[in-house]
């Protein structure tokens, strides 16, 4: 659970972000900002935050803000239904993302993630955006990602969104965010 | 036809404008900055210039820019196959847009259109878009669009894009350019 002081906090520098990176939001837009903390508790660590413009049976767009050495847990998108599940694409507008996928693990990755919690990072193929660079990931593929000192914008173009069907790594995780 | 000196012009102006707008493009997508002209020759009037961020079986990402009171010719997206047609988002970034779109014609329009070109532009179904503001278009539904006097830079987020089968109501026009 978020508190509604926390929340409120993290909502205004997410605004500062995209401020930074002149991406204009309208007044309604400003005041759903989501904020996951993913059930954790540990918002800076473990956690991330968006704007949702878009998500329709078909298409997605996001807007997502990291803070400085942010990570948003392993997980992937398993197929559901008739659809082979949800493809998406991560575009970096700024600072620096480290995106880890499926395929051979790096030998010095350029992060770390938190102790306790590092049998729920599985993959370690990584792959680092800078502004203007893109990766797309396809359904069923395990990944996460995680900010660089400045934190970090990222668009995500994607099939459309349903988060209460992705498969986390850590068995603690709850997707759906509740604030208090 | 469009001559390489006018596509060069054009995609520098571009540039700038992306540059206005903080969107940050790898020095290969400077280079590949699409400039349609429609087969019409008059560009500034009747044109679209885009950067495409990817466009797989299932999604796909474009930055549009129009240059000030420059229109996208009307069209639709039929559907293809198995595919419904290409739905899309318009999300205005900088400018302002003047989207027009089957419905209830407004009395007096924000725009004009070309004298010679009046009877290719059927739909008047008036929507204005400022920074931060979008549109949804479902397949099937005609629409054009002209940027105001500032130009104007549009996000745009859709299904798979098939350029070739998009129909225009202007018989004179071809969708893919062609660059001397």
């Amino acid at each position: 659970m978020i508190s509604r002081t926390v929340y409120e906090n993290i909502r205004k520098e997410v605004l500062e972000y995209f401020s930074k990176c002149n991406i204009k939001l309208t007044k309604e837009e400003k005041e759903k900002i989501e904020v996951a903390d993913f059930g954790l508790n540990r918002i800076r660590e473990l956690g991330l935050q968006l704007i949702e413009y878009i998500n329709t049976d078909r298409v997605c767009a996001k807007d997502l803000v990291l803070l400085p050495g942010q990570t948003c847990p392993e997980h992937l998108h398993p197929p559901v239904g008739d659809s082979p599940g949800k493809e998406e694409t991560f575009r970096c507008r700024y600072g620096t993302v480290y995106l880890y996928v499926s395929g051979p693990a790096v030998e010095n990755p350029k992060t770390t993630v938190p102790d306790d919690k590092k049998e729920t990072f599985t993959v370690w193929n990584e792959i680092v955006l800078n502004p203007g660079e893109q990766y797309t990931i396809f359904p069923n593929t395990l990944h996460w990602f995680q900010a660089g000192s400045e934190g970090a914008v990222v668009s995500e173009f994607s099939t459309k969104s349903t988060d209460e069907n992705d498969i986390f790594t850590d068995p603690d995780i709850e997707r759906l965010p509740i604030v208090e």
